[in-house]
């Protein structure tokens, strides 16, 4: 299983860890210390020994920060988190606060006194995010100090090694490009800018850049590592030979300097003291880079990570391999949705459907001889009310039957070495109520209303974002989340820049792939999400049309529940949408599957009038 | 009439002009001037006496700027007055650029030289577009020089002297709170930024926050001046007695003092030294006053104009005022459509129909007791192609016969002393083609779109600007304009910030009035556009929703050519509410107009199916 039920937390430990911590701030004279949930590449998923947050406090939540001082703690989470937090941590040591509407650095501009003197490790941070927590903490005159050792890591005596998983080369049938054309492209481009480097953080930008894949974190094929590019070619490459077979280190070294990971600082000290003019992401680089660069005279230029969009925007090959992930993807869940159906309310449980999942889409992998390499995510699978939970993680502690007359939300990816997948289906089980099928016929509306559009080169995803609400607006309903995020081509399920979202404000590109997955959830009743990925199809002239516009192509095939459809809600362009999507999914997944599922799929996906 | 039709242009002038302008410049040893179309109030509208840029170039659009340099003058306008510019400039003295893809900023950071000295009016030039002018300039070391007296000023002999229409008391009836309110509101809303003082600028401000009105500038009715309100409440306003009658004059000294025009240098000096800290709007404000504050050791607050959103949120009294504007208004346009259709074609030109329309208006103004006090702005009046030119300004020289076949867009708008209103109705002249009602239905599709929208608290204009395009871009077609605007009361027709654009990211909040008006334009073919005002309803929860949600009331009252509709591209919807909008048309409407015009209503709004 590439998935865990277990609750990730022992609060219990907490008590003797923070005043351990309070020690070591104490002998320093520091007044506290800022943990955030974060590692030196500001990924989504970190290595086990990443997980200070979740070591310190007992939060196992993808995204939070704590701040300790000497006689109380403080730990900031999101929404989502904001039940799961109350349960995870000890509430006599820690005060919840909300990451968005109190984020540090206005918590520490209204608490902070003057004088204080507040730690931080400046290779957990961004530089933008040190630049506002600095000048939060100087509205009273406090101060905030970069630490050279993270004091977690001292007092973490088994604190675990970093990772070393095998380095594999993403082979040219499914990266597109040649990592010596990509590396190329990327030099030009530093050079263009007037910058002589640039410091590649992200591991997903390295991976797409030299075609390497690896598995040092979950659910994301990536290699920790740290690349500097220079204009005029001479790349080098920060990473753990013990990594990388002979055929690997062979194959890089071609592209690259093969650098120990700990050559990053002298060898960026040294680019700097030359008079090096050094391109980093103030989003994405640790403020540390910034810190290295500046005090030896070189010069930071803030630029936006320069693999972003060009990564972003998939290639043919890219586009070729994420549609036979997402036939091999429909397939299985089509067997599991098959399979669900058979089984009689109340014998279910949400970790069942979990591990069923996950062996469904093993058997497909192993029949088309392209193996599941991972899921993409921790499956949501969430019965009756935990559906309405959006961010849903089962354990064995909130596992939940299916009953009879309820929704379930099954929220999932898989990662396969020609693509990435992430889709959601909300099923009835038993006999749905009207309510139920009204609002299911909304959100769908709204999921039909993204996939249908034409729109012009510059639409940016801010721009469209309200077309998977209006028909919920229009009863008086919404749902708390962005519509899509962009998806990686084996890689981040969780990939920017591009967002169908109100803060989207990046331009839809050709090649783009984003999820289109507008909700409803009704706190302690259901969830409902319908989540299909969705490609980017280049701007097109129309007959008798003035300008291009693109389309959307839908990559995910499978159905969605006709129980939870009331067609009279629907226009007869929704219904036209809805029953070409499902001939389609019949067409594509009908020969990969047979007997009962092949017989299940063939009714799922009739048409409705 | 409140419209001419002269083409306001003199290009023969501008070489003797510029020759003088270059002779005061040498004498002074800079080397170049920048002369904006601007007074020292940012309005859209300017006095006679203010029109330097028309004076000295020939251009008369709304928009633009000219930088004359010793050897070379350039003029900058945007898209819609590229072809005017240049039938209005004498092209020998002045090279076009784009004030939108090459404004002066980028143009002085490419074109002047290390040592340049190029001066401008501090008056005439906002805080913000001043720095980034400066930092441009400073790119290649060149200078900007704030100049003590405006070069054209002293050179233009016959220079108008400044306006001295009348200023009237807005009626609490209309204006639905007393003016001491409002200002007390304000004064709290200083003191709560921590300033001691406002500098109010903009004339529509004033305007709002003193309930008067004035006619200083065409079509918009106000009384030019500035204030400074004060957080203790000792409020000055500074304006030319002249205007005042002895009843304005004891009704304004109960609010505040009342200064001379030339006291408010002096004035904000005394504040400045007193250690005021005072608000100044960077995006509104002249850079005049910046430096009136900063030179004189007080301290500039960077606020946005504290009246701009009280004064966007209409009260009761301001909705039951626009109203009845409109339904006036639609009499009249009424009465207007119901001549227009009588007439046979081939027969009319542009400018008649605008002399007829501002008849009716004057007319049903009369019948009503609430007399035409002014058109809101030039109606645009465009027959076949000249209806695909956006900002089309129809005068003697392009006058055009409404011909059969044809298409004719008219857009056009009143001043009462009730409301502001703004209509377009496109209608066929004779037989359309099937390609002009395919279109036309297209935009209305557009139009009906953000008609029925609901929206819950928050929703910005811009997450809504697509649902008038979609239908367009669903045939390859779109519009280069936003699709609405903010609308004053018994004010500005172009009056922010809400907006319903791309750049619309000011909230839509409950008693904001916008324009609603999608459009189609084939160049020289011919021009669609349909326009209604729009009020945000207060957001309520409706049966069984979870969250309130605003909605639009149309005010804007008057039939949609039901010749140039075809219903079988409609939904059930769209077509419901416009059969739904003529029954309200006629029921509105109806009662206000008789005979010929009363039977042609009825026709005009009949349903169709």
């Amino acid at each position: 299983m590439f998935q865990t039920f277990d609750s990730a937390s022992d609060p219990a430990s907490s008590v003797a860890r923070i005043a351990k911590l309070r020690k070591w701030l104490a002998a320093r004279k520091l007044d506290g210390f800022i943990v955030p949930r974060a590692d030196q590449h500001q990924g989504e998923y970190v290595a086990p020994g990443s997980e200070r947050l979740n070591w310190l406090t007992g939060f196992s939540g993808s995204a939070g920060v704590a701040i300790v001082l000497t006689d109380r703690a403080y730990i900031f989470v999101d929404g989502r988190y904001q039940l799961q937090v109350r349960e995870q941590v000890d509430l006599d040591i820690f005060t919840v606060e909300s990451l968005i509407e109190n984020p540090p650095p206005a918590w520490i501009a209204a608490n902070l006194g003057k004088g204080a003197e507040i730690g931080y490790d400046p290779w957990l941070h961004t530089i933008g995010e040190v630049r506002a927590l600095k000048q939060a903490a100087a509205r009273n005159g406090a101060t905030l100090v970069a630490l050279a050792d993270n004091p977690v890591d001292e007092i973490w005596t088994d604190q675990p090694e970093p990772p070393l998983a095998p380095v594999e080369i993403q082979p040219i049938a499914y990266a597109g490009e040649l990592a010596r054309d990509k590396l190329e492209r990327l030099a030009a481009g530093i050079s263009a800018q007037g910058a002589t480097h640039c410091v590649l953080t992200d591991p997903s930008s390295i991976a797409w850049a030299f075609n390497i894949r690896g598995g040092d974190v979950p659910h994301t094929p990536l290699a920790l590592s740290f690349a500097i590019l220079a204009a005029d070619g001479k790349h080098r490459l920060f990473i753990d030979k013990r990594k990388l077979s002979r055929k690997v280190e062979a194959y890089l070294t071609q592209l690259c300097d093969l650098r120990a990971p700990d050559a990053l600082e002298p060898d960026l000290i040294e680019i700097a003291r030359a008079g090096g003019r050094i391109a980093l992401d103030p989003a994405l680089a640790a403020d540390k880079l910034r810190a290295l660069v500046e005090d030896n005279d070189g010069t930071v230029m803030p630029e936006a990570d320069p693999a972003r969009l060009p990564r972003a925007t998939k290639n043919e090959a890219e586009i070729q391999g994420s549609r036979a992930a997402h036939r091999r993807d429909g397939a299985a869940v089509a067997k599991l949705l098959c399979w669900l159906d058979a089984q009689t309310a109340g014998t279910l449980d949400e970790i069942k459907v979990v591990t069923q999942l996950e062996e469904c889409r093993r058997q497909v992998g192993e029949e088309t001889q392209m193996p599941l390499r991972d899921i993409s995510f921790d499956t949501i699978s969430g019965a009756g009310p935990n559906g309405a939970i959006i961010h849903y993680r089962v354990s064995r502690d909130t596992n939940r039957k299916l009953n009879d007359g309820e929704l379930f939300l099954l929220d999932s990816g898989a990662q396969y070495q020609d693509g990435t997948t992430d889709i959601t289906r909300t099923v009835a089980v038993g006999r749905p109520t009207e309510e139920m099928r009204e609002r299911f016929t909304l959100v769908l509306k709204g999921m039909i209303g993204i996939s249908m559009l034409n729109f012009p080169a510059g639409t940016r995803g801010c721009d469209i974002d309200a077309f998977a609400r209006v028909a919920l607006w229009r009863h008086g309903l919404d749902y708390a989340h962005g519509t899509g995020h962009g998806v990686g081509a084996y890689l981040a399920v969780h990939e920017g820049p591009q967002r169908i979202a109100k803060t989207g404000t990046e331009k839809l590109l050709e090649g783009m792939i984003l999820s289109n997955e507008p909700g409803y959830y009704k706190e302690g009743a259901y969830g409902i999400r319908i989540e299909n990925l969705i490609l980017v199809t280049p701007a097109e002239r129309m007959k008798d049309g003035d300008i291009p516009v693109h389309a959307f192509e839908t990559l995910t095939l499978a159905p969605i529940d006709r129980r939870l459809i009331r067609t009279d809600l629907l226009s007869f362009e929704e219904l036209d949408w809805l029953n070409s999507y499902h001939a389609r999914v019949l067409a594509e997944i009908g020969p990969m599957v047979d007997g009962e599922t092949l017989r299940w799929l063939e009714a799922a996906t009739e048409p409705m009038d």
